[in-house]
């Protein structure tokens, strides 16, 4: 068995969240297990009411962006990301933690955030977390 | 002999681009062996007609920044950039790999990408690359 | 004892510096081992005159961003970012590392730099240094 990859996510664009979406529906086909770890801006994709942007694009297409991805990714079989990723969490091998400093800094509460994700974690937890293991900060 | 180090590259940025030539020729030179994985924007940087500008300088300094570096490069002795990842891929030591769904996503062509690169490839065929190695991602 | 982490900053943000900061701390009171290889960009989070501004906020408020993120992280008890970065290196747990290829890209000198950081290294010499460790790019 591969080891654990541990993600870090600090932005919150489109692009870090299909990256993060594909990252670790991939994985879990291959039985590989993931910890992506929610910090700063990243935190907002956790974020029910959350819509990302795409970064990557000038600034009138930002919003649109991520719609006319959402429309080609949908030809690749990708239709409903959150579902593929609460599955690949059902499955366990999938688990999203939510940064705790960044919650008590930018005053998000569990309840504002998808209700499969595991509890709050900070930085020395994550760190313990990924010993022995790899760390990739997307 | 270390591991073999993967790298994946998600901007098209022309301090991304150097950093990954700096990586993939100093690593060459090491006799570390190193993959990268263009996805995403990053992939741009395998086209042959692209010319990435500076991410990190403001708007009108963008195009013309990456003049600027190049030529500061040069000094260094760094005058043929891609002459250079040319060579340590031939030396079996870095190896460029597109990303088969940005190609699908964005509409670009394996003629479009300099000859001396790999086959497109998956997520999935990407992390099972990986595994036992590190995983960066610039 | 779990291996050294090796992180490449390569952003100036606001947002790298603290990563770096609370990243780099964390593990000193873990007594984990973390070596942080500042280039491009980056290298002037390590610059003593520099302020780091807030990367994720729209143009009017990158700098004001980081005096509001610096008040609410003193309110965590986070009120002397560098002298605890600098109890970390005093500890022998955390290492600075300059690039030293951009020093002389940019005309960044030793004197312009906190007194507690490393000598500068270049590429080669952090691959080197990371062998049988991971690295992170922040």
């Amino acid at each position: 068995m591969p080891e654990t990859i541990n993600f870090i996510v600090k932005d919150k664009s489109f692009e870090k969240f299909a990256m993060m979406m594909l990252l670790g529906t991939t994985a879990d086909a291959m039985e590989t297990k993931t910890n992506f770890f929610f910090t700063f801006w990243g935190l907002n994709l956790l974020v029910k009411k959350f819509k990302p942007k795409v970064a990557g694009m000038p600034f009138p297409m930002k919003g649109m962006g991520a719609k006319i991805f959402g429309k080609r990714m949908a030809k690749f079989g990708i239709e409903d990301p959150w579902g593929m990723i609460k599955e690949a969490v059902e499955n366990g091998n999938l688990k999203l933690y939510p940064c705790q400093m960044t919650m008590d800094l930018m005053g998000i509460k569990k309840e504002d955030l998808y209700d499969f994700i595991e509890e709050p974690v900070g930085a020395a937890t994550f760190l313990e977390m990924s010993e022995g293991g790899r760390i990739v900060s997307l």
